[in-house]
């Protein structure tokens, strides 16, 4: 895609710190991360988020996903990460090419999840029951 | 694993509202969603987090949130979602078997993604350098 930033480190038009690089992905360095070391994941050919991505190629990003969090991890110092990816405009995603962060972790960071609240009496039902018809 | 709140679910010893459920892996609604239609994706068996499971496990998880986060979004009446997952207490992981978040989004849910910073001049050659060590 012409105008795609991620496209454009994937043919190498734009720099960017590469931790792994295989056929299919890529991952490199954010360059305003959460923590240090905090890193994208990528398919190399664009697709826009998870929705669009096949199986296997889904497969192959996370699997690498957990395969490279320890070394990241280790080379910041940090024992534990999140892995996050927002699909689609409404969950926050600014580049639309498919990304996984792997984002390192540290005790006392700041940095906080955020905090769910149970159902209303009857609300978890009615929800479930929308979603069962919807997996029809 | 006899004191493991999800394992308990997998059993059927305690309940849940299951949206999907196959020979690997089940998907239920989490009682204390960020938004309603929040979902929990596990595998069957016990594993502490992502690093614990096979790559083949890994690939079947993501590829049936991929599958059922569509629904799920329907369901609920949003169109995009976070996918999450928390691997270690300094991450926020609360239960330690694995498991994947499916959060629907809605625009103005107030929710926000963590914002990063720029490296100090220098960092992130000095990060990089000492992930690529961790790699080898």
């Amino acid at each position: 895609m012409p105008d795609c930033t991620f496209c454009k480190i994937v043919q190498g038009e734009l720099p960017s710190s590469k931790i792994f690089e295989d056929e299919d992905i890529l991952a490199f360095l954010d360059i305003t991360p959460i923590n240090p070391g905090h890193t994208l994941i990528i398919p190399k050919l664009h697709y826009d988020d998870l929705r669009d991505m096949s199986d296997p190629l889904i497969g192959r990003l996370f699997s690498a996903a957990a395969e490279l969090a320890p070394a990241i991890c280790r080379g910041v110092g940090a024992k534990d990460f999140n892995l996050g990816m927002n699909n689609g405009m409404d969950a926050g995603q600014v580049v639309f090419h498919a990304h996984a962060h792997i984002m390192p972790r540290f005790p006392d960071d700041g940095l906080e999840l955020w905090s769910g609240k149970k159902y209303a009496e009857g609300e978890q039902e009615r929800v479930h029951e929308k979603i069962m018809k919807e997996m029809k």
